[in-house]
């Protein structure tokens, strides 16, 4: 029997250090702060109205989701200003307009289409956000397409459903580089994204500027002429930002726990319970070039320890989750033993889960799925 | 508004043809019994009772699962014959306990220190199944290692609870290779299986063997000398199983229903709502060499056309998911159709999503998680 916290371990659990996380979010905090800007925390990474409470009691009123179903979750626990951070799903109208009765909804707008769409369906205005696409590819209209952008601003000016909030752009292409390419990234784009307030300005004397990513929000000195900053997976980490040295691994606030249900000596390795269905699939690659699901910890009574050197979760299928370590590691672990693994990827980790483990033995919900 | 079935698609549905499901069951339970052999399907795929319950039509009352919750849901729906094909976890020892008592419960058993756990801590005596590893090094022990099998015989000669059933091996290195290796790795195997069972009969005269893989379900003609096969993927299938020669396109049974977000006809892609989330992170490889997470189908009233040529899934993210498509096709596109995606991994996905909208306008739901 193996006790984590007081609380009894069965099965692949997510445990949650509430005070790495809560170190985390303060810093993360004050530097925003200090920058004269507002942080909108993306909660698509901790998805528990319980952990978004933290943000609130800092005096954060305002926060990202990814989908329209978790603004619908975060609304019913008390947000009234939620951005969803995601290009518009026409689809979605009946739920976009019962969110926009009781809510300051924030919407992605990216073309003229999904405007007008919007402009003919929608019973109650909203803030929207223009996404800008820095180069990373992904939605968003590029930069340098001013002739795209000059014709969704007239559509807004002119619009009585959307109320035009500014430009947002998240610089996707900060999460497996270096923090000096980052810190190139955010120059560049903020240069950009501050040409085109400026132009747009006299028509939008309030528009505001949104960026937002994890590697930039932990860089960064300051985010000098950016209004709001939206970033999620700061509040935990994972060994992809440990990697890629936007974090310490003291500052990673969450371990799944797995049982080992095979040792191989002679491979090297040991098997746990902990898969593709508990971590996804999300892979890293470490300073020496390994691709890996995860560094390893050891669990303690209610903490973990560093990683272990030269240890890594190798391979994931379904439910198996194959360890490579050290014979001298090896040799001090048997069937039965519980490991931590520090999660390649801790969004789509806890979005498995759907339930945290504490360091001090709460369990806490995510919102249902 | 968009209709499936005569259901309106509001957000990702997973999408399944029950024909194509049922066709790719009957043609393996076929040549199965035509081998003289028992189909055990693997349930880890569907993970839904209803669908489970075709099998059972069929006459099958035996299956497989990969986590003893998952035992535990299947035993609530009747089953009364499961083997759990994952090495016990020690600290599910009291919802074994449970099974046991009310299903004919069949475990994995690979280390000694494990069989002398169940042996002291079971109420209930169990069939198990010694695992074998042919050489793909995930969990088993290796044909070759003669001496740890012959110890754990031993154990179970003179147990009073583990009731030993037979040797079972995964070969899951058939899953990314070609079908001729798939043979190969089979006759390969499927030997050294026949001489553990020589062996051993004299001691366990009723003992028998199980082989189970997606690739081997639907390559080899006959499974001569193999007494239950167990496999779950073949059911749906999937992009990787085409990818690699296992399946006709026109077998894969189910497909992801996409909205298109947005559309860059400079870049050839368009994004959709669908992302890891959805999908997961498993990936497959294409004939032509390109790494993908999914073949894009056209979705009509109530099914779904052949894969579209050169379109593919080439990138997601937590929600979002870009497609790579020619310049004909996106001609074709706009915001807010949709579109229809052949998953890499269909059990990934379907432990995803939850649940399934068929061609025949049902919705059917996967176990609680």
């Amino acid at each position: 029997m193996f006790k984590f916290a007081s609380q009894t371990l069965v099965r692949p659990t997510l445990l949650l250090d509430s005070a790495k996380a809560q170190g985390n979010m303060a810093r993360i905090h004050e530097k925003v702060k200090k920058s004269g800007a507002q942080l909108r925390p993306h909660l698509k990474t901790p998805q528990s109205a319980t952990i978004a409470e933290w943000f609130r009691e800092k005096g954060i009123g305002a926060a990202t989701v990814s989908s329209v179903q978790m603004a619908s979750y975060f609304a019913d626990h008390g947000w009234d200003d939620l951005l969803v951070a995601f290009p518009v799903n026409i689809h979605e109208i009946k739920a976009i307009n019962e969110l926009a009765s009781r809510i300051r909804l924030n919407l992605f707008v990216i073309s003229l289409e999904t405007a007008s769409f919007l402009e003919q369906h929608l019973a109650h205005s909203v803030h929207v956000w223009l996404e800008i696409d820095n180069g990373y590819a992904r939605t968003g209209i590029p930069y340098q397409d001013t002739e795209a952008i000059a014709s969704l601003l007239r559509f807004f000016e002119s619009s009585t459903k959307l109320r035009f909030a500014g430009f947002y752009c998240h610089a996707g292409d900060t999460y497996r580089t270096s923090p000096k390419r980052t810190q190139e990234i955010a120059k560049e784009t903020i240069k950009a994204l501050k040409e085109l307030k400026n132009k747009a300005l006299p028509k939008f004397p309030s528009l505001k500027l949104m960026y937002g990513d994890t590697p930039s929000a932990s860089i960064l000195e300051d985010f000098e002429g950016i209004d709001q900053i939206s970033a999620g997976n700061f509040l935990f980490y994972d060994s992809m930002q440990f990697d890629h040295g936007n974090c310490r691994a003291a500052d990673i606030a969450v371990a799944m726990a797995c049982p080992i249900v095979a040792v191989y000596p002679e491979r090297l390795e040991a098997v746990i319970h902990g898969g593709a269905v508990h971590f996804s699939k999300d892979s890293s690659t470490d300073a020496s070039g390994i691709t890996h699901y995860g560094h390893l910890v050891g669990l303690q009574a209610n903490s973990w320890s560093e990683p272990w050197p030269s240890a890594y979760l190798k391979s994931v299928s379904q439910e198996h989750g194959t360890l490579k370590l050290t014979a001298e590691q090896l040799s001090t672990l048997k069937v039965g033993d519980w490991i931590g693994v520090l999660p390649a990827h801790s969004c789509l980790t806890a979005d498995l889960m759907r339930s945290y483990l504490t360091t001090d033995g709460q369990r806490i919900a995510m919102m249902p799925k």
